[in-house]
């Protein structure tokens, strides 16, 4: 089991106000509270630089960045999150759960934006150096509902138009449908706890984590 | 000759201290007197998101950018630029001198920094839109008389070692051997007003300016 879930990378995706920042801390817990060497990480940001380019990403001033640079500021900071923490985490055995990754990009400035697809994905290979999520969490919620759970200040990517948010869902739903044993679908419908016990399922799943311990045996 | 020198592009490009930041503004200055409507950009910069990102480019604290997120940087800049100023200005028949381009990234991190070449180009296609210098003037100076050219205080690029240098300069002339007709390698051994006179001899074939005005006819 051990050598299953070391090393293990999941993603959680989800357009705004689909809860999946939640479930990632709350798998965080759960498996910090197994002894599971564990890490949360989240995109854009997680580093010092990323952080930083984080910050010109969402700034609502920023208003004419052009979809381009856009899409390479998110490459920027995510290669340089890959190098500085992600890829030395799987190598050590943590399990490294992300909020947001690559599929964010496909999705919004992919099927949202009108960037060719295609090239997220080649330069995706090229800022993650190939790594990918073994699993992905995907949080899929009615696009105006999920809005309506944003906080009150939007960020410049939160503020675009209803319509952008709802192709934004479909690139999700269209992911998943290419890629159905790495992208697990999760419909936000009920409560964080009932969905949190879906998460746990794929996630024990995933890492091979036994439904009950296995009893104590005495010597 | 009006067809053949609008919306033309030119690049300076060179080594630390190789004075191409001066002859551009050269060039300028010269266009702008025969009233050609002309426009000088430099990168990483040129526009306010871009200045942004040199800002994190050049902060020499930024010590543990991964050279893929410098690439990425680099390239998310140069985005901006080219849809937000250059591609507009070419579209209206400015003739825009770039203070470096593509040629940098691909000198500096790819055969500086040891970033994979085709992967650059790759890239580089995308944050461009395919818009490319017409002629590239490099600069080439010994890498040691070069940086020592350079101001006191160095930014984090021109902080790296002398062998980084020398590396970039071999990058600079790898490129130009690929592209003789294009690139046109100057070398700086003489002083600013000499070396301005073959500058100038390029730029008025490329652009077709004759040598002598013609005659003034009277009606």
């Amino acid at each position: 089991m051990i050598s299953k879930r070391s090393g293990q990378f999941i993603s959680f995706e989800g357009s705004e106000g689909s809860g999946k920042s939640t479930q990632a801390g709350m798998v965080h817990d759960y498996l910090k509270k197994k002894n599971i060497p564990v890490m949360l990480l989240r995109e854009p940001g997680g580093v010092k630089i990323s952080e930083a380019i984080r910050g010109l990403l969402l700034d609502v001033k920023n208003t004419d960045m052009t979809k381009e640079s856009e899409t390479l500021l998110y490459m920027a900071s995510r290669a340089q999150l890959v190098e500085e923490v992600l890829k030395p985490a799987l190598k050590k055995g943590t399990v490294v759960l992300c909020d947001r990754f690559l599929d964010s990009t496909i999705a919004y400035q992919g099927y949202g934006n009108g960037v060719n697809v295609e090239a997220i994905k080649k330069i995706g290979a090229f800022a993650t150096q190939g790594i990918a999520p073994g699993l992905t969490l995907l949080f899929d919620i009615d696009t105006e509902k999920g809005l309506s759970r944003t906080n009150a200040v939007k960020d410049r990517i939160e503020l675009r138009s209803l319509d952008y948010h709802k192709k934004v869902r479909k690139g999700y739903l269209a992911i998943a449908k290419k890629e159905p044993k790495r992208v697990r679908v999760i419909k936000v419908n009920q409560g964080k706890e009932e969905i949190f016990e879906i998460v746990r399922k794929h996630v024990d799943e995933f890492l091979g984590i036994p439904k009950y311990p296995a009893p104590i045996r005495c010597p």
